[in-house]
């Protein structure tokens, strides 16, 4: 116990902590043998006096080691791990995943379910008719060896230091420390044993970074960090001022993901699915230059590859039903309401942190944790910002149980549109490569 | 709970708390409602962005508030109370209750234990036969309005906030922090309902602070805090370098406090006493200046009459003995072995921290709050820092329960001592007035 007095004195007074220091921090939280409250103070001090890269590195390893590691050894091709910091309408991973599997990597994904605003793609998956989110780490070792992608929501085994010290820095004020952030995130995927990550760090109004300054730290935190740890990852930073594509809920999403595995559909989304995996091919090697990485891309995606690869993916996964009458499967909420433009201009704002919470009103995302969600509500963003419109079209479209929370959201998203007479600045899509 | 969370927040920001803030604080400490983790992280942020004065005053105020006060309202004179930080061979308290009882004020104490190297007051008492140290509230009240003085070792129920942050602080690496101390001093003495302070700040290798600066900043801190929260209070810091007076150690001190009341005695220690007793008496509004305090506790020293209260008070507490047989009725340790000095010169250096963990080790101090205290145990200082020695002449007395911890204590203290050729340069006893 005095062992870990000296750690907190030696964080508390900018003294630093060694490897030895961080992981005593790491097995205690994930044993439980260190009391809540020395955490605390820790975390504390760690929030006021940041770690250290190195520090940052160390403690993201001891937090990766602290428990079970996906064991997948022996899989054929370099194989990478997709992180998104969260955002509103962000279902890039369902099209991410087959594409890059398509061009030749092996994808093995474990996911979380969404929380406020930001979605999850367990929630998104699970409103697939028969779509399995609880493959076991043997299960997902044999379909990722036979069809090059696998993706589970299970994983209360890895990493058991991050989920102690991120449900005290929730009730202590400590969420917000950058180096903590870094560290919750990769240690995850540390231990997830992926060789390469790419990371999707989101900024805006509907993430949690809001602005450039602090997404690009945290996006060059993330890379030197997994750097030191070895893991070889890329990052983008990218924007979220609007909800990213047309669809934010979840069987809605999965509807606009195939459409985009089908070469259709929302060209930011597509833009953001081609950049993402270009960087991933990039990073594992298997192309030479971010150039190559979009041709091989773009190839995969509008040579049906990718589509082909969803295919035998919801197949294995457990979904009976061909991916293209997935659409039609999925459930369908019973009231659309249409919110249309007053006058011709342009759309000057679609605020994704407003979008996010109206669906979240309607039932398709979770204010705590232990909430139910309905997969089948949401909203449909018809235009986007910078777009042209005329009057008495349909800006968004809304998806509702019943008309009462229909007429509530569409009071919410009334709040969250802007025009303007002339055309606005347009807001580039990639704002950052790391 | 979200409140609180805002509450660490501002903290952690430096945007300060307000009293209700404070309050929360408290409460929750002291009712349990707050969890541990939460507060730790407070602690923290409060040790790394310090509290203000006004802020220190009002969580002085509110732990104060969080428990049980003591109501001995209609006493009939300025009540006072007394405080030292704590040191090595600090027997004051027995010597000036008695002394200000006799000038007139009504002193009514709650003290504690000792715990490490600084002793404490009930230990102290406790060494003399039938004293009790377990007055209750009624009894104190009765006491002090027969005979103006009353101590006792029951403090359970004051202050309960103070006593579940200071716990916390022990295990958080937060002890440290300034305004902290300065609350927790100050609550207690606040429940306990004095009408005036005084503090006696020591400094110097057997206290707290070791450095002049450090203990003038939280002597003024002390004045500071207790001014803002409306309580008259003075403060002297002391030097802590060598053993207050002769003795160290329970029985031997209680023996050195008699000698002190009889007008004889260590004329350092006796300076102290005569020098916190005119602070008080100017600070309760008795007398008009440090000047006449000064005489009135002179004249009441060495005319007897703090001999006097002090005869009335052991009779009151319990003791069958007169003042004056009392120190032939104090336990008394088997074994004596006296240190002599190898040649003639000065005595240059008698470490207080030293000695102080030779009386410890000896058996009368504790390591752990559970320990048993030996009350006959300790060490007499013969000669003190800046007096010349000969060659062959006793140094320090050791008083033990056996040759074998007698040697060791020996051993320990010939470290402690140093001697030089030409007169050191003197330490003075009272380092600042505030």
């Amino acid at each position: 116990m005095s062992g870990f007095l000296d750690v907190i004195a030696r964080r508390r007074d900018g003294l630093g902590n060694s490897e030895a220091d961080l992981r005593m921090l790491a097995q205690g939280a994930a044993e439980g043998c260190l009391p809540d409250e020395q955490l605390a103070a820790w975390l504390m001090a760690a929030y006021l006096r940041p770690l250290h890269p190195q520090e940052t590195a160390w403690l993201t390893v001891a937090m990766a080691e602290s428990g079970e590691r996906l064991d997948l050894t022996g899989l054929p091709r370099p194989w990478v791990d997709k992180h998104s910091t969260g955002g509103v309408g962000d279902k890039a991973t369902l099209v991410l995943l087959p594409l890059l599997a398509a061009c030749g990597l092996t994808v093995v994904k474990m996911s979380g379910r969404g929380l406020g605003i930001t979605g999850g793609t367990v929630d998104k998956l699970e409103s697939v008719p028969g779509f399995r989110m609880d493959l076991s780490p043997e299960e997902m070792k044999e379909q990722a060896e036979r069809i090059g992608l696998a993706i589970t929501g299970q994983t209360p085994k890895l990493a058991p230091a991050d989920k102690k010290l991120y449900a005290l820095r929730d009730v202590t004020g400590t969420v917000g420390s950058m180096p903590l952030i870094v560290s919750s995130i990769l240690s995850k995927k540390i231990a997830g044993g992926a060789e390469c990550i790419v990371l999707d760090v989101k900024c805006g109004s509907g993430a949690f970074m809001k602005t450039l300054d602090e997404a690009k730290e945290l996006a060059q935190l993330l890379v030197d960090t997994a750097d030191l740890a070895g893991l070889p990852t890329r990052a983008l930073v990218t924007d979220m001022s609007q909800p990213l594509g047309v669809a934010v809920g979840n069987a809605l999403e999965v509807a606009e993901a195939i459409e985009i595995l089908q070469g259709r559909g929302n060209a930011r989304l597509r833009t953001l699915c081609l950049e993402l995996a270009s960087l991933t091919l990039e990073a594992s090697g298997l192309v030479f230059s971010r150039t190559e990485g979009l041709e091989r891309a773009s190839a995969a995606l509008f040579e049906g590859l990718a589509l082909d690869k969803a295919r035998l993916w919801f197949k294995a996964q457990g979904c009976e039903y061909d991916i293209l009458d997935v659409v039609a499967a999925l459930p369908r909420a019973p009231v659309q309401v249409e919110i249309l433009s007053d006058a011709a201009g342009y759309l000057a704002a679609l605020d994704a942190e407003q979008v996010g919470r109206a669906v979240v009103d309607l039932g398709g995302g979770r204010k705590r944790k232990e909430d139910l969600i309905d997969p089948s509500v949401g909203v449909e963003c018809l235009v986007h910002v910078g777009e042209k419109v005329e009057a008495g079209k349909p800006v968004v479209r809304i998806h509702a149980r019943d008309a009462v929370s229909a007429e509530r959201a569409r009071d919410a998203l009334i709040e969250a549109i802007r025009f303007s007479e002339s055309p606005p600045a347009g807001q580039p899509l990639v704002l950052d490569r790391r």
